[in-house]
């Protein structure tokens, strides 16, 4: 079927968090905006992140395969957000001057604008054209605050925001 | 890293929708309630679904490689939801009586309660300890209404709703 007749709208009404997931690989950390994650069981619990194979964050969790995600707050400002989705790791040290710690499995994690963090180990990896999915075992998971979780819905209806050409929702965002 | 330290609200903390999946095998068709999906790419569209591997859909996506998705709208009844999340379909015909379709990959397509739909080939799928993730080309996608999507957090701060324990974040909600 040509995919012209798939309706771009139809997909945006999936659900989805805003996220950053970091990585290391050895003193090196980085880490992106993404929105493509989900629990995968629950006994034990595992979840799968899915990540362009472009970014120097999937190479770092290739190398290290270890990574961390930040539950971004709604109110989390849009040039915070810029500055993990927009801008490369290659060229800037995204974590300067921010609040992170590092975890038991050494990945380093984002704390400013958290709302709570979960750290894994990956187990398995699948190749999905553009992305992979990162099969993840949860080690470790922490309430920071209160804070309501940002949803991609409130990103794009209320802030406006849009996503990069690499994110896996890029084509719903742009034809909406 | 014993997994009782981990904190189950913070995995909470994750936005997903609430959406029928359905299949067939042969003439018999089958639909549950699930959470776990996400895009994974944007060209060609695919799309990540998270099944419990105890559930007849599970036979039946695994028997003929088609699925569908049905995204709930905010005000479907729980009693919707519970003839699709807590019923069997080994035991009842979930669809009787029902407003339904079949796709062009010969799916069967829950309309009831439905703000958009997505139809799908399932391309390869990795098992994540209880469940199976099923990575699935999109090859239709459809608007139903503008009506406003099932948040999974609606559904358990403003409907109370539970997880079956076959849900990939059944722990999260019990411990909550």
């Amino acid at each position: 079927m040509d995919p012209q007749e798939i309706s771009l709208e139809a997909l945006m009404k999936i659900n989805y968090g805003l996220y950053v997931i970091s990585s290391k690989s050895g003193d090196e950390i980085n880490g992106l905006i993404a929105n493509a994650i989900t629990q995968t069981s629950a006994e034990p619990p595992t979840i799968a992140v899915c990540i362009n194979k472009d970014h120097l964050t999937h190479e770092f969790i290739k190398d290290s395969a270890v990574l961390s995600i930040s539950i971004l707050a709604e109110e989390t400002p849009m040039k915070f957000i810029g500055r993990f989705g927009f801008r490369k790791g290659r060229e800037i040290n995204k974590f300067e001057g921010l609040d992170y710690k590092y975890g038991v499995t050494g990945a380093p994690i984002l704390l400013e604008h958290t709302v709570a963090t979960i750290e894994c180990e990956v187990i398995d990896s699948v190749v999905v054209e553009t992305h992979t999915l990162f099969i993840s075992k949860i080690v470790n998971s922490e309430m920071i605050n209160d804070k309501t979780p940002m949803t991609y819905d409130y990103y794009y209806q209320v802030l406006k925001g849009k996503s990069p050409k690499s994110a896996p929702t890029y084509l719903n965002s742009k034809k909406k």
